[in-house]
């Protein structure tokens, strides 16, 4: 009997997890040679996560008709290519971390996160195509737009980081090209596997951006209204790092003239504490006087009625991904309600 | 009247170079946004260059019978691709130089450096694959292999620098994977798009392969016995920086027991040099000292005869490439000369 706390969705993802894991394990980069090459790509590969996006692929692919081990290589394919942006973004951002474990270039080095990444990057390629020669020209062309993309938005979210404002529809742009296209991309390919129309692959693509869309728009709520134990990472950090996100551009958008100045300075104020050079005495002074101006950006964003009225904004995204999806042929699929109630479970998830 | 001083196949070389700049021009990069990831890209490829491998894919279209224009992306994509390796690997070697300017990492940053250099490996994969669909699987697996095994020959090189001696036959491998398949798709590919039968692609890999082999040997060559003001470089750059270049690992195959042991102790003193910190006082004696065990080191060259030795060794690739393309459909071509003349002058070149 299926257990009533289980819902569907997580059936087909159980099924398509185990599939995906074992198509990483014959990838078999462990004993690969050179080991300074691809030790670090089996070693990043191997620390996990939630291989969203070949589970989006795998599902299209069913809802079309197609079986998902058909879809394989492209399902592992978008989980290469999304390691391989992980793996760069890390060296960029200078991060330690990447899901508890050391980072590539932290662990192997810099010269081995850069080859690494690339080789990542050619595997990606090489997986991508391997399908019925009518198909690879439309595959191939979806998966170059989509990795250019990708890159556009990693350069954008570099440049807002010198930026004073942003604006929603510059952000919203950004978190498009950085993380929905290839939310969108899974879902698009995985239809073209399992042999939907272009016109139902196209659908299912506005589906998926739809979907990232409100994936990374709760990503940055929970920076500010998450548990810190379920969510796992420091609470406001996005605040403290000045980071542009869709709290503050929605704040900037919504706030009234006193709102707007206050969150202005100390936006500033915060900006020049990261700036600014910090002797060992001062330290616990400074840090208190961090969290007033982190408390007093909360607290305007709940004068402003953020976390409702962002809540509001994914709801109307997860509809309109509702709406996308019932206009092509693929909504009678059993899998689809399934695939909606994934996506809601994405917007809304606290961890 | 043709001047008897300027071979056959510069004329080929200077349609291929008229063909090839207009192609890169029309890539457009130097407006397209956003500007902090395509002005390096512009900036980059913009630096100019032999255009080697583009040549031999449009001079390989044109045996094979095709003319020379349906071959441009595909020898644009060659080219890109090899600027990205160029790119990435500037950063990996710290190089502060390409082609007399500033290497991207230096004149934009580590982060433009790493993210320009990706998305150019994607757009070499976007130019690569337009092409008629009949074609496309075969390029996509072509470009797929020596995209790969030019990153195994990047990390053996890497590899090569921590290591106390490299055989002949490792260094052949090394130079294979990361110099000489790149040479040898680029005639794989252009024989490809101007129809040549597998069998006849494949003898043109060959061709590439052995002359890229060549090319690098004579690089390698020119470290020692180039005039510094044709070759461009500082002489006995690979002996001072510990590198295991043909020279070496040549002279350690050919060496008697005494000239062995000499060498070994001769690298291990400039190593050393190498690791150690220097006080401003003793730089002079030092260097001094320096140049004596790099004098030591081509002495002991020129007692084995590698001047002549590694000549000898070039030739006979040349020759097996010479052999190679004798045995395919594509020797009666006008070009078939001018591409082994131009081989040889490669494999001879002084600049």
């Amino acid at each position: 009997m299926a257990n009533p706390a289980t819902p569907s969705f997580a059936n087909a993802l159980n099924r398509y997890r185990a599939l995906v894991d074992q198509g990483l394990k014959e990838l078999d980069w462990s004993t690969a040679q050179p080991a300074g090459l691809y030790a670090p790509m089996d070693y990043f590969m191997g620390l996990g996560g939630k291989r969203l996006r070949p589970a989006l692929c795998l599902m299209a692919c069913e809802m079309a008709g197609g079986e998902a081990e058909s879809a394989l290589p492209q399902a592992l394919a978008l989980e290469v290519f999304h390691n391989f942006t992980l793996l760069h973004d890390d060296v960029m951002d200078e991060s330690p971390l990447r899901r508890g474990q050391p980072t590539v270039h932290l662990r192997y080095g810099l010269n081995a996160a850069i080859l690494s990444g690339d080789a990542l990057l050619i595997e990606a390629y090489r997986l991508m195509v391997q399908a019925k020669p009518e198909l690879m020209p439309d595959l191939v062309k979806e998966f170059n737009r989509v990795a250019l993309q990708v890159c556009q938005g990693q350069q954008m979210d570099m440049d807002f980081q010198n930026r004073e404002e942003v604006s929603l529809s510059e952000y919203r742009e950004m978190i498009g090209l950085k993380t929905a296209v290839l939310l969108g991309s899974s879902l698009k390919i995985g239809a073209m596997m399992g042999g939907a129309s272009a016109t139902d692959a196209q659908a299912m693509f506005r589906v998926g951006y739809l979907t990232g869309l409100a994936f990374q728009v709760q990503d940055d709520w929970l920076d500010v209204y998450g548990d810190p134990k379920r969510f796992g990472k420091q609470i406001a950090g996005d605040i403290k790092a000045c980071k542009h996100n869709f709290l503050r551009v929605t704040a900037m958008q919504e706030a009234t003239h006193e709102q707007m100045k206050h969150l202005i300075s100390t936006f500033a104020r915060l900006r020049t504490y990261l700036d600014q050079e910090k002797d060992e005495g001062d330290v616990q002074a400074l840090e208190a006087q961090r969290q007033e101006w982190v408390d007093d950006t909360t607290g305007c964003y709940n004068e402003i009625g953020l976390k409702q009225k962002v809540q509001q904004y994914k709801a109307g995204l997860i509809q309109d991904a509702r709406y996308a999806l019932s206009r092509t042929g693929l909504n009678d699929a059993p899998l689809a309600s399934d695939l909606m109630d994934y996506a809601e479970y994405l917007a809304n998830r606290l961890e």
